[in-house]
């Protein structure tokens, strides 16, 4: 099903709406979300809504509150979440990494008593817009092995990055510390195949291709073994341990985890001015050049093309906001879900398949 | 062969005063080489010496110049090395970050100019002895493939950190953003047997176990591939796109290019000032359960221990300290070397094979 990012928005916003939440909070949060679909990572856009929605309405999210600086300092602030919504207690926090390292040169925000909040990249990608290097992470239950643990230690705590360029496209990452997400184990067992057996461990610790042992009895391994779960400590120290935020097995499964209640996630931020340092067009300049020299290296064999980080999703987004947004079927699911608890009217899109304007 | 810490620093630091480097200079660099050695991290420590002294000598490195603040704010700085010893660049520039942390609350430090550094988490740790999170990186001549590519894209550009623990030891992570070093290539395919397959690609860009290939015809492989190759690239943005160092191909060479000429490498450090933000006892504290919550975690079959980043390496320390340094037979070799470049007596246990007294 194809639909356009305006439609998708209307909705997304609406269903906020409709559980509490303010016009000004619902459209930055429906931004990130559409945002991230029509990057096609579908994974962390509006597929999260009817998840995030249910909390709201028990009351583990709270509609009324404002995320608050507790503390501060030229370059930091200690953000309290309150737990409002994971996605304005993150836009909150890195817009004031962002004003910090306006005045000091870099900027850390760290956050405390907040929830999910989508794709971590998003904020990476704020700086940008202020012309600024922008860093963002956060800590998760734990899902994942440290090298040689029989279940999960720590987080996928994602960490993701932006970078401004001159004409080129900002160079952007948004990675779990994980060898591949859950939602991978999920898609690729569901094939029927084993899966590649550097993925997760069973029950003994050890690497199984058995997908459906998926996940009450593995863990995900970490991205590069030590390196990854090394990684996952450096977001857990601060996004959690330096912020008051619940670590490891305190933070509440947001999906599973009683909805009236905090899940109290940690998250953290760090923007750096680079134009303060020197002269901005120059420092994009040579990301410019950095990018067209991978562009132009030579290439392996059957590669058509070697991406820099966050082309593909430039790319998608492109052809997404033209074309409208080909949501997979358990988007639509989730959406179709949202609806009914909320008794919303649906975009037309969902009834005709296409993107005919419900206009 | 066995050698105690003070007798490997006394001839180290003898080597780099014969090579014109002034007392104070020499002191600091062997501490960071000599620490890096009772760690067991062979490859950067002390097995550089005669690398770096060969450059002093010829020019490239310059003993009589000091690296300077080119650039600063209130929680930056810009170092121009001046091409003196990396160690010596690094050791500056993690201090001044530090000191702009302890003012800001946080402080980024930039360096142009510089050389190989020996260990990034050596500086890392430079700020655990502040109480406070320290971050290390550097960029380095292109030895890593890209996803898709043929040759070689990025340098294997590490990222160290360091966390202050309460009565626990630090968390330390100092890694290459490469799948293995190229050293461990080479110790592998010493052995005889095909190298694994996913550690370096061939002259088609494709993953091969010929470790014979290494390393003309061959690059690395970036660590979880995409990842590893996104984090090199933000490691290469803030340490040289930032700084004004030389990017990717323009590094030179600091083993194999001209000796009298300058490397221009580029490094970047990030101080975090924790105790700013809150109690550091009680942040110390949480660290501390961290580590004993992962060290109490169920182990995989057949594994006897789960280590936090840097445990190893502080216990080999602990007990280089007490019973003297094992040094492997490389690092001998060379150490060797630098006695006969200048004219050195090399310690008593490099004549008898341990550690009897040179007094």
């Amino acid at each position: 099903m194809k639909i356009s990012a305006d439609d998708l928005a209307e909705f997304c916003a609406a269903a906020l709406r409709a559980a509490g939440v303010s016009e000004s909070d619902a459209q930055i949060t429906t931004d990130v979300l559409v945002t991230t679909d029509t990057m096609g990572v579908f994974t962390h856009g509006t597929k999260s809504l009817r998840g995030y929605v249910r909390r709201l309405r028990a009351g583990g999210l709270r509609a009324d509150a404002r995320p608050r600086i507790a503390a501060e300092g030229p370059a930091w602030a200690i953000v309290d979440g309150e737990s409002v919504l994971g996605m304005i207690a993150a836009t909150f926090a890195m817009r004031t990494a962002i004003d910090k390292a306006a005045g000091a040169g870099i900027g850390y925000v760290g956050v405390r008593n907040t929830c999910h909040f989508g794709a971590a990249g998003f904020y990476a990608h704020l700086a940008v817009l202020r012309d600024m290097v922008g860093i963002a992470m956060a800590n998760d239950i734990p899902t994942v092995a440290a090298p040689g643990s029989r279940g999960a230690v720590t987080g996928s705590n994602p960490l993701a990055y932006a970078i401004p360029a001159g004409e080129e496209r900002p160079i952007l990452l948004d990675m779990a510390t994980s060898t591949v997400a859950g939602g991978k184990v999920y898609a690729a067992h569901a094939t029927g195949r084993p899966i590649p057996n550097n993925w997760i461990v069973g029950p003994d610790g050890l690497p199984t291709p058995d997908g459906a042992l998926f996940p009450s009895q593995t863990a995900l391994t970490p991205m590069a073994g030590h390196k990854g779960y090394g990684l996952a400590l450096l977001i857990e120290s601060l996004s959690a341990l330096a912020t008051g935020a619940a670590m490891t097995w305190q933070v509440g499964n947001w999906i599973q985890s009683d909805p009236s209640l905090p899940t109290g996630h940690g998250a953290a931020f760090i923007a750096i001015d680079i134009g303060a340092m020197g002269p901005i067009d120059q420092f994009k300049g040579r990301v410019d050049a950095l990018i067209r020299e991978i562009r132009a290296a030579p290439r392996a064999t059957g590669t058509d093309r070697i991406y820099v980080p966050g082309e593909m999703e430039w790319e998608r987004r492109q052809k997404a906001l033209a074309d409208g947004i080909d949501l997979p079927e358990d988007v639509i699911q989730h959406l179709r879900g949202v609806a009914e608890d909320l008794g919303l009217k649906l975009p037309v899109a969902f009834e005709t398949g296409d993107m005919a304007k419900s206009a």
